[in-house]
């Protein structure tokens, strides 16, 4: 009902069938039935049943249901790492990833790149990694990892789990899962649903990694420890009381997502995303944070704005248009443009017609 | 608009005003805004505040958020415990506190008593006790501990912190929070919101004992550890992206019942409880299961219904009231029956009404 069209990369503008499913949701009574229904069972059902037809996911996936995407940082280390966990970081959140490994006294490394810099294939192989954590698209800088890079990780370390972060761009991704051990996101940014809940894939792989540790005596959680939720999961249910009205939004959203088509969805994204870098390139003082093509991210655009932040942000906003701040220290010379499924073709042409003035 | 009435105990009917409440959420936009915005620590604050002024908080005491209380214990353990608590045990709530102390290699105690006991005071002291979980009313089994218990645990444990597990107690009890360090609950209970939103309550206490054990090298956790949540607290943010619609919800269902007054709260609940313990003593057929009056909770209240349980949940169901199952074996000969805030006295009526038939 907010008559806003809003660019922000998260939360999101929500996706646009979200409130006719809220009102769904309280005429069911859907916020008050009990987590250990038949009925709760069934929604459970619908979307992780939804998330394997929409991202494809192979039968040795599983996915499980956390508090948010911060929480699965912590819950990958403590679940997935006995001691050294190496991370790619570009950015702040793919930082944190790794300073989470610290504070849970773990001996993580890094590999790391500046703010709107993607990585190189390098010969140098760190010994005795556990688990490789990528964030494949940081929301900060608008840096995209390529797929062949992060598929090259598994080459380089055939022993380790590897993890990707994918908060800001599923469902764009098309991952081949084969090639990956876990990937997650929160629900605040693509699938455009109120903030509340993470989503965890994770392959039989990682099952056996916790079980391990686990068999070893070292603590991995409590009820969101990888068995817990697997054993809870198999159930369709959770081990604590979830977001229950968030779980049955994803479930219908996912739902019309799947009715939309993920290769049209794809293929939408990429219009609209081709259509923001080239109007900023175009343009006469707006120009790509990002300028190496190959890292420029489909699902969050930033642009280098200067001076001309504050101005840009006043004309959008004039034509009922909410960009994001740049991140951090960019807040007063870079703008972030969500580019998630809920944006439309016709959203994306007022914004560039907009710039273009 | 779900025409049931709905005595489960968790999650149970929504507080009357909530359905108006995300209306307006929607219509203004709360589920896209930004959690580092102005507006959002405005809505925190609110939250915040009306904790405070509702429950009576006193200045030394702060308000974390959470996914839910079952994460509350295993921060409860993990930020306050570095090798042991002591757990009062009597049902299948306070049990799993216990047992999430063990599953982080903790090496906690407990003092047990069957479901539908209480406690009495003891004068055995176990020795090196950090922290004294109990539980102040068993979902369960519908038991609820005296006050005075509860702080007869500070003169017998002057040295170790308590934590209080009010989860489906609050807002109706009338701490001394003078006399108790942490007390923590989820939303979907007493306060009649959409689950996912846990609310911890810790004194000054809590956070120098965390900061103590990180100062030892200790893993207190990262996100949600107690000086991460509390440096955020502060300045009325989460560490993380949270439930902001669930923390607005609450702070618009907490003003609510400030404006109806805590103490007539607090009647209301009494008068009820009364109502339904006096249908169940004066019942052919039905009894309390927890007999010890001292021990009667008010909030949860359970009825022995044996071999008419059956019979009894289809007359009430007949009648548009649905009440809970009994917990875990008992659930073939027990009923549960929530009294929260937002259950009226009309439907308590209507409730002791169709059980006297």
């Amino acid at each position: 009902m907010n008559p806003k069209i809003n660019f922000t990369p998260g939360p999101s503008q929500l996706y646009f069938t979200v409130e006719d499913h809220v009102r769904t949701a309280f005429r069911d009574g859907i916020p008050s039935i009990s987590h250990r229904s038949k009925q709760y069972e069934s929604i459970y059902k619908k979307a992780v049943d939804g998330l394997r037809a929409l991202l494809g996911l192979p039968a040795n996936y599983h996915v499980l249901f956390t508090g948010s995407a911060n929480e699965i940082w912590e819950r990958v280390i403590q679940n997935l790492v006995e001691e050294k966990s190496l991370h790619y970081v570009n950015g702040s959140f793919s930082k944190r990833f790794f300073e989470i490994a610290q504070l849970l006294n773990k001996k993580p490394e890094k590999i790391e790149a500046s703010m709107g810099q993607g990585f190189n294939i390098s010969d140098i192989v760190h010994p005795g990694i556990e688990l490789v954590g990528i964030t494949h698209n940081e929301t900060s800088s608008g840096v995209s990892v390529p797929l062949e890079f992060i598929y090259s990780l598994r080459e380089q370390y055939p022993d380790a789990l590897l993890a990707v972060d994918a908060v800001s761009s599923l469902p764009y991704p098309d991952f081949d899962y084969s090639k990956i051990d876990s990937a997650f996101f929160s629900v605040q940014k693509g699938f455009g649903l109120p903030a509340g809940l993470g989503v965890w894939l994770v392959n039989d792989k990682c099952i056996a990694k916790a079980e391990q540790l686990l068999s070893k005596g070292i603590s991995i959680g409590s009820y969101h420890s990888i068995p817990s939720l697997y054993t809870h999961a198999v159930k369709n249910q959770n081990p604590e009381t979830p977001n229950v009205l968030g779980i049955y939004l994803l479930a219908q959203v996912v739902e019309d997502m799947v009715r939309r088509g993920i290769t049209a969805i794809r293929k939408e994204t990429e219009y609209k995303a081709a259509l923001l870098y080239q109007a900023l390139e175009s343009h006469g003082t707006l120009k790509p944070f990002v300028q190496d093509k190959a890292f420029q991210s489909k699902t969050v655009i930033v642009a280098d704005c200067g001076d001309h932040t504050e101005n840009i942000t006043k004309l959008l906003q004039s034509k009922g248009m909410q960009p994001g701040d740049g991140y951090g220290s960019f807040k007063k010379s870079q703008l972030r443009f969500a580019n998630f499924p809920t944006h439309s073709k016709e959203q994306y042409e007022l914004l560039v017609d907009t710039l273009a003035g």
